[in-house]
């Protein structure tokens, strides 16, 4: 279960993104912003997790005379107590079963005066935006057209979040090889993986993936009950948030016994080309340049056919968000950008491998949080 | 991490639901029903749950001559090879980074003739939904109410699967006296619960609530650092899914030394009122009649002011889903719709109370799936 609550959050940092993201809004011809809890409310907020069928919402008027406001079933406001609302002009506008939360938003919009297009979260599901739009009756837009420009761009205390829970998730991949056995299945090694995440500080596994064998070629195989044994290589790619609300994601790569030649001779190649990639990381550069330095390289030696998948997605309160480290991302790099870099070669029905680190771009160049060994690791069978 | 795969789906079973959504859907004008992964499609394919960022979308023409399209991304689709695709007269349409997936839609469903009106998962994001709808180009309704006539409607199987998993969540209440003692935190009877949980055969938990003190007063809370203490009452609300998907949800109160004699004669109108709507429950009768078999008493008690929600919710693949139990609900109850009734009482600031089973409606009258003792579980300090 997700933590809904962010710790340590600055009422004077919400505020002023809470403004921001109306200006920004407001330069875009977006009246209003709704946001449904998640990350976008963890942002702005400090708290919003899941939040079931009632609707909640957060409602961001782009005028910023008027007091942004949180729409919420009274019995979940409980929920949302540490929220300074005082100190960041937040009102609430609680409802019960049997009031109809829609026509509570679209009354607030237009209180604003025109509501010519509104804003809503990528997040928000059919089941409220549907009945939202029918009282609000303006055209909808998603929001991340307005949030990415504030969530991509970490400030200081973000990236020391991200680098906390980057050297937690490192410790837990130095912790592997207690795991990481023949005989075992990849269901139990990845619960004793998910014990140690919470040992080493995150509030829960966001995900685990133990790729053994042939499923390592799956890059988004979770576990199974495989039993794991002696030549396998293994993609170990784990991640989750702290208690502080940032994530982190890791993958290494590891082999039970001897791999055998031509996997140490192809993973050297990906090794050469994740360690490339990571190194072209810079301000001023394109997300997509970053794509190229990796894949380039790995496609010069013969092993493009099997990188089947973008190089990195941002990283932070979600655990993908922008900017897309893709070919065709023309968005240019600045410091405090954060994304993963994890090219992977998989060779289906074989055996697959992938290298991740989460980096953040810096004044200069780049800073890795994660700083495990980039080899494949053999491990006794 | 929830699980994405239903154990035990029949073929014949899914191939029948695929079959009867379609007809439901053409009756009302849809000629499409797109669905993202979620518990919609592992109620039609018995498999699917989270997908990041990517579009994974079912595509399931009203025309039931056209076959219903899987669109995934190629590295998402081993997480369905245990969908008997070929059994069920399911194709699947793969697509890789680069491609749009939102025009591969579209075109499924130009390639079905007309598009007057698609039927869209209530869950799917609107980062999904609007671009879809700028490539369709028709009006959007939500699937839940073609859905909805499904899920409500349990077979002997469904039912037998949270009558299992009811007496699992039983198994963990009765383990409740073994982690609950003064001294102890919310958030440390939690981690008990969540391993005993997993133990007695839950796949994870959706939820746990330990209400303890006044935290018991708000219906929401999770857990916290409060430590438990000598005369608290404490509400505990747990739930999750089995292997086979489908989720326990159930509530019991507890006191921690003597509580008093308020909370004690509070109580026992609670009790009474809880076994009221439960005894009330048969084919024929509607669902708002089992709100009032509650909350009518309860009001006549002068407790009316304290029973601040609705009595109860449909469960099934969601812990939340149709029959609402509530007042303004015509619907009539049928044989095989499994609800919760979970009447409680709220003094804010001081304590808390709930009694929830999950009830079916049976051929005659009900059966209850939670069986724990309703009485007040009254445990040494």
């Amino acid at each position: 279960m997700a933590t809904n609550v962010m710790q340590n959050q600055d009422p004077a940092v919400l505020s002023d993104r809470l403004g921001r993201l109306a200006d920004l809004a407001a330069d875009r011809g977006v009246d209003a912003t709704l946001l449904t809890p998640g990350a976008d409310t963890r942002y702005l907020l400090g708290a919003g997790g899941d939040s079931f069928e009632r609707l909640s919402c957060l409602v961001v008027p782009s005028d910023r005379s008027a007091a942004p406001t949180f729409v919420v079933p009274k019995l979940e406001q409980p929920a949302y107590e540490a929220v300074p609302a005082q100190a960041i002009g937040l009102e609430f506008l609680t409802w019960v079963d049997g009031q109809d939360p829609y026509t509570m938003v679209a009354d607030l919009l237009r209180r604003g005066g025109r509501t010519a297009q509104v804003a809503v979260a990528d997040t928000m599901p059919m089941r409220h935006a549907l009945p939202l739009r029918e009282r609000h009756q303006a055209p909808q837009v998603l929001a991340s057209t307005v949030t990415r420009e504030l969530r991509m761009r970490k400030d200081a205390a973000e990236i020391q979040a991200l680098r906390e829970v980057g050297a937690a998730i490192d410790r837990v991949h130095a912790r592997v090889p207690e795991f990481l056995k023949a005989g075992r299945t990849e269901a139990e090694v990845g619960a004793d993986i998910n014990a140690a995440m919470l040992e080493e500080g995150h509030t829960e596994a966001a995900f685990i993936i133990v790729g053994s064998g042939p499923n390592g070629a799956s890059p988004h195989h979770s576990v199974s009950e495989r039993v794991i044994r002696d030549g396998d290589v293994v993609v170990i790619d784990i991640g989750g948030p702290s208690a502080l609300g940032y994530n982190s994601d890791c993958t290494r790569t590891y082999a039970v016994g001897d791999p055998g030649r031509d996997v140490l001779d192809t993973y050297a190649w990906l090794q050469a080309a994740q360690n490339a990639a990571v190194r072209a990381v810079r301000p001023g550069v394109t997300a997509e340049s970053i794509d190229r330095a990796a894949r380039t390289p790995l496609a010069a030696a013969g092993l493009g056919e099997f990188f089947i998948h973008r190089t990195g997605h941002g990283i932070g309160i979600d655990v993908h968000e922008e900017p897309w480290i893709v070919e065709g991302s023309d968005t240019v790099l600045e410091p405090g950008m954060a994304f993963s870099v994890e090219p992977g070669i998989y060779q289906t029905g074989k055996w697959g491998a992938r290298i991740e680190d989460i980096v953040v771009v810096t004044d200069e160049g780049v800073e890795s949080l994660n700083n495990q060994p980039h080899s494949l690791t053999v491990l006794p069978a």
